[in-house]
């Protein structure tokens, strides 16, 4: 039997540049302003999993049928992908007032919410400087188009909050905007920096759009306790926080009027009592919402595999079809 | 005698590049999620001065004996700039738990801290597609610098609030990245895209550099009453956040024993009662400390009216010349 997807092929082909992206990423942190790699460090030294700026790592070797190390343009890029999305997790963590990520107290739970925003300001220009250094306005538009499109998805599911009857296609336009299109940037010009010309560049670009969508429709699943092993993340925060994402959309749709008055209760009026998340998930269990979006997941990472059938390097091809493989398994 | 210093003149040479620019501005506001240009436009269309992307206008038009229309790509960066500083407002209207800018409610009194810290965010994000625009690389790379360190004058204010004992030079490090240095990109990428040539642009730097600290110096001052004809602005905010502006620090230099105790349980302490402010300005005032910022802002303006003095374009030189006269000019 084969082992569980993993992300360890992708980790072991991209690992020296990552060790090198991570040397630009401490180097980039650095600031007169003491609080400024003080605060950034508590979040990017947590680490998760790095996958934007591995993915653009590994874009940027798919030319070549053997691993050659990546361009020096390819580090700056991945380190960039990197500060735009811990830029956003600072923002994120201040609106949300979350106190604990990847296990930890949050930034704004220590600093405050005020030096989080301004910090994550400051990410996020270098993330621009960084990009700048690739000296290619291609790679500048793609990913300042991107940066746009991710506030203009978190504005969207702002928007959205306590509303269960929201369409299927209003989550995807969310999940598009506030992870998929950072993949599909990280991997499209990580491509374009590997010189994969317009094709590898496309094809690049839908895989990442497609496997940020997977990890976030999992990521959403996991809220209601799609598994019982994840860590460093409470259950229940999305119900809490009123979020709607796809189990309490496909939910709402089968509800039967009184489970729908309960939905308007908890999300809409946002009246919650302690025991309402354990009848949120009787719920969304009865009608089996949690495996129908692990479905989507599933489609999603098959969309991904499609897209990279063709890549010269074969051993990345395999380790990029276990990541999206990964990306929409059960029970991980 | 001489008309009383103004923007009369500049304003009348961009006149027709800026309504173009304001153009440029409604476009780039739209999305298809409502909330961004709704929240955007509020405070945008208030207005302002527009004093950046003017600056930006005119420098591009600097090396023209006579006014020629700014090129394209000038009206691009002049909506960029005023993007980036717009976004900065949203951001330190949050910081400050602003209601009011301009005479109107802020954002975020309206939309919430969380809109408004996303909307910057996307302001933000514009801006450098805009940029891209210019399709110039050098332009990304002042702009993109420019935006790191405004964050991190932000920052360094934040680290200097309640410390009246600080220096004054961290005062002009905080002003400068708060203030200066935008204004100094704003005019030293106007100048490139005009064609203004390696000396040109960097003249131009230096003019917006001592023009955005004079007005920021003379913002500071009238803070503690400088002029009793503002609008828009209550006096006494800096006092009541506590932070540490010229005339604070001017003061607590020659403040005895009893009046440092003062500043220690105001500012240091935050322990403030209705008639702390007018004991404030008294002290402030006894010791000179608004004529002796002025002092200041006029030696900034000075400085930026040095820098300009060998442009080709006479009209606008003089325009340039008013407007630093006009940027430290007392009870205006």
């Amino acid at each position: 039997m084969p082992d569980k997807p993993s992300l360890r092929s992708l980790t072991k082909i991209t690992q020296e540049a990552m060790s090198e992206v991570n040397k630009v990423i401490l180097d980039r942190l650095q600031s007169d302003v003491a609080l400024i790699p003080q605060l950034a460090g508590h979040l990017i030294s947590a680490g998760g999993k790095r996958l934007r700026p591995m993915l653009c790592i590994a874009a940027s070797m798919a030319i070549n049928k053997n691993n050659v190390a990546p361009p020096k343009s390819a580090l700056y890029l991945a380190a960039s992908v990197e500060f735009i999305h811990n830029a956003t997790l600072l923002h994120d963590d201040v609106i949300d007032s979350s106190d604990q990520r990847r296990g930890n107290k949050t930034a704004n739970a220590i600093w405050g919410n005020e030096a989080s925003v301004l910090v994550g300001d400051f990410l996020f220009a270098r993330a621009f400087e960084l990009m700048v250094e690739t000296n290619d306005i291609w790679i500048l538009e793609k990913l300042s188009a991107a940066s746009a499109q991710i506030t203009e998805g978190e504005v969207k599911q702002m928007s959205m909050l306590g509303q269960p009857d929201s369409p299927i296609s209003d989550y995807f336009s969310v999940i598009k905007g506030k992870t998929g299109v950072l993949f599909a940037a990280a991997a499209q010009t990580g491509s374009k920096v590997g010189n994969g010309g317009d094709e590898l560049n496309s094809c690049f670009h839908q895989y990442g759009l497609a496997l940020g969508n997977a990890f976030q429709i999992m990521d959403d699943a996991l809220d209601y306790g799609a598994s019982t092993k994840q860590i460093g993340k409470d259950l229940g925060d999305d119900f809490a926080e009123m979020k709607i994402t796809l189990p309490i959309i496909l939910a709402w749709q089968d509800s039967n009027n009184t489970e729908r008055d309960f939905w308007l209760r908890t999300l809409k009026q946002g009246n919650q009592t302690e025991a309402d998340f354990d009848k949120a998930c009787s719920i969304i269990n009865k009608y089996n919402c949690i495996e129908r979006s692990l479905d989507y997941a599933e489609a999603e990472a098959n969309k991904a595999i499609e897209a990279i059938s063709n890549i010269p390097n074969i051993e990345l091809r395999e380790a990029l079809v276990e990541t999206a493989r990964f990306a929409a398994l059960r029970d991980n």
